[in-house]
């Protein structure tokens, strides 16, 4: 593809000379080639695109002086780089869809139904009345249980787990290793402190295009249905317990639990290793920094950090504060010394 | 099963009019209908309780009034209903127990033993000297290494993985994923930092009863043991490290680092994400809130949080006091302008 | 082997009189017998090693006196006695090769390459262009994707997946369920803040001698290549993002989570549930302390702490004066009832 014809399909306008130049790929600044795209979407990288071999580089409209290229590199100008180049990497690398049909490893329940058109990799298991949609790919070793649905168009990568009764959403796309439907920690501890295991009977679904990161786990309910909302993306090794609602169009980066019976709004971000404990509603639109615990509910709109998780612009104060103790015990040593110190 | 019969076999008092209704499951409070049991655990859904479609509510005795179930649900009053809602769980969805036999792609080796009432899932393998409990369940995958053992009525779910030599206890049950045996962190290091492998030649054995959450992992001992104590329930992705010993009856919830060679006694309750430093003993019936951080041994008795963790309400009262800190800041400034900032 | 020629083998001094004692293998101080040596490279064992009935003991040089060893254990000098540990572990356990061959259940494409002293476990799938290299050993369900390697001698625990491109180089260790080259973290978010995956068309690369412990996470890059340098070792369930570069002989303890594009020098520790934000580095030979969270590059050599992770000492110093609130808020209460408290 040529690049204007590039630009042309991603929107974008094409600033300099080589939109007669062949493209053939895209790399990082500092990797391409004269006939590779490049990008610059974070301005800590502006060195390197001043020096990139590129054909061209794709940035926001208005942000790059074309003459700061200084190897010839034209620009590709877009209000929302970052998506024309989620876009542009769609064209040159386009899904390699596993082959429809079912390998002969894997092993379908007579009353499982699997759509002609899905693709079924080795050592599947798919129980008695299990469902899949569409185009779905299962890969080596997914284990689909009884009642279980993947719908249309859904991925899951290598030993993803579906448990009894639990389903995934049409276009959703699973990493290794992850497990919808596994038993959530219910234990009614007597006075002798033993525990004795509350049955989880419950179930698990996930709307469609949501994104599980790589062993992410969802648990099923107690009683009634864990929920991930359409389009909410997860990183990698989250845990969402049982019973936990989560909204539409999250953002959940790593290493976060939310613990059973919580509650997430649509459209929040939570960042890697954050904690939630049970029982408490995070609101539409709020943001939770790194690390924080979040212990209490959270309105909608709000940032916060800390343990406990508050408002964002409060905690950071006292961090600051806490930096400055050294100076602040001198301080007050020297108040005392000029007073002469009271009794205590 | 009618109402009373129900009452009567969870031993708790009926008090309303439906004893006659036949009840055919349990729903949560919102959910529930005229021929569902419900339950009130938790006192923050008083109202949901009030408002409860369901035919009885099953809850504490003398914490709900009769007559603030407003749409008619009776009563059952139990002193432990969390308890004895674990029991009536298990009366209307008994465990539905893999048939015992061994499926037709299961590997298992002539030198192992299975009792004939074992179930054994598909593409499970089972090596050379392991042995493998009455009415134990091996799902999916199960990989059990040489001299492994499984005792009975123990259940692992699929792709849980036991090391050679290492044991499961009868009526332990694991999530997807858990691997018991693994290779602990033990490098010893040169002058050049460079890291040779300590080979790790222990074992690791999970006592009766004990329950591990999806993606726990616990490491084989060094040259010993690693045990996890008779009825210890685990949540999801704990690490549990080499040498580590964990008493019995403990509630380890998420999240959680016990690192090599450190010891908890019985009845510990270890909340989310905590670490806990290698060499430390954490005493019996001790508790560590979320995210703290175990850098020295706990007494028996004491509840701890914070980094390094201490007595809860002393770092509890600390971190009030942080929250006060602009507050203090401006205090000490008002107090220097009074008498005129000393020289430092 | 007799103790006098393990002490030579091991490059140790003997101090006693057990030298012509058989030895037949290694236990703790505790559970040692007299045909085994013991050891003490933790002084917080110095009483276990008083009274151990090992027949020798493997200690720092110059350490441990003789006469303390009261049950009459022989002594092993060495100056650095980790490392000899490592070395007879090795002696008395050689590692058990896989038998070399394929297992007939596994899948290799016809199109891939397996050197014949390469073991090849059951249920392993090999895909096309997939090349494994003399000595590797594939345990059970390990699956190795298109035009993916594993070099000689390396060690993949059951379940590992290694995806399409990437690679593994000569004597790695991954235990079970490890991934290298799942998909990041990308996602391109629009003014409705949906979000639409950035295809992640990079791979990962891990060099020689590189263990992963148990469910380690690689991701692959989102264009170029996620790496981590020869002789670092892994402990489990950590997270390396897309993109991020580790260098060599780095110890990285378990949940760590270094987000996208961030980098690490060589010599690096990472203690245990450390967080590195995206795009910061960290310096050759840095230390990083447990649970800190890294939000700037850090600096060559230096030692930090905390969140925001700064100097170890400072921190410190100012988790100390955290502690001294409650003291600090009552000399200042004293100050201000002494001065009579000022108007705000």
């Amino acid at each position: 593809m040529k690049l204007h014809q590039l630009a042309e399909a991603l929107g974008a306008t094409l600033v300099g000379t080589n939109g007669e130049v062949e493209i053939k790929g895209i790399a990082t600044l500092s990797e391409a080639g004269s006939d590779q795209l490049s990008f610059l979407t974070n301005p800590a990288y502006a060195r390197e695109a001043a020096e990139t071999g590129a054909a061209a580089v794709l940035a926001k409209r208005g942000k790059v002086a074309p003459e700061s290229l200084l190897k010839g590199a034209s620009l590709l100008e877009h209000d929302a780089p970052y998506l024309a180049l989620a876009k542009a990497l769609e064209l040159f690398h386009p899904n390699q869809d596993m082959p429809a049909g079912v390998h002969k490893t894997a092993l379908i329940h007579l009353g499982a139904e699997v759509h002609p058109s899905a693709a079924i990799g080795p050592y599947v298991v798919i129980k008695k009345g299990a469902r899949i949609g569409a185009k779905a790919r299962l890969e080596t070793g997914v284990v689909i249980g009884e009642g279980a649905s993947v719908d249309e168009g859904a991925y899951l990568g290598p030993y993803c787990v579906v448990a009894a009764k639990c389903s995934v959403g049409a276009h959703c796309q699973l990493e290794p290793h992850c497990v919808v439907g596994s038993n959530g920690f219910g234990y009614a501890t007597d006075k002798e402190f033993k525990h004795r295991r509350v049955p989880q009977v419950g179930s698990a679904h996930l709307e469609a295009y949501v994104d599980l990161g790589a062993h992410c786990l969802v648990d099923r309910g107690a009683i009634s249905t864990t929920r991930v909302g359409a389009g909410t993306k997860m990183g990698n090794h989250n845990i969402i317990g049982h019973n936990v609602q989560v909204g539409e169009n999250c953002l959940i980066v790593g290493q976060v639990a939310l613990s059973g019976s919580s509650s997430v709004g649509d459209r929040v971000t939570i960042a890697g290793n954050v904690g939630v404990v049970g029982h408490v509603h995070i609101g539409d639109g709020a943001t939770v920094a790194a690390k924080s615990a979040v212990t209490r509910s959270i309105p909608a709109g709000q940032t916060v950090r800390g343990f406990p998780a508050r408002p964002y612009k409060e905690v950071s104060i006292e961090m600051k504060l806490v930096s400055e103790l050294p100076d602040l015990f001198k301080r007050l040593a020297a108040l005392e010394a000029q007073l002469g110190k009271p009794e205590a």
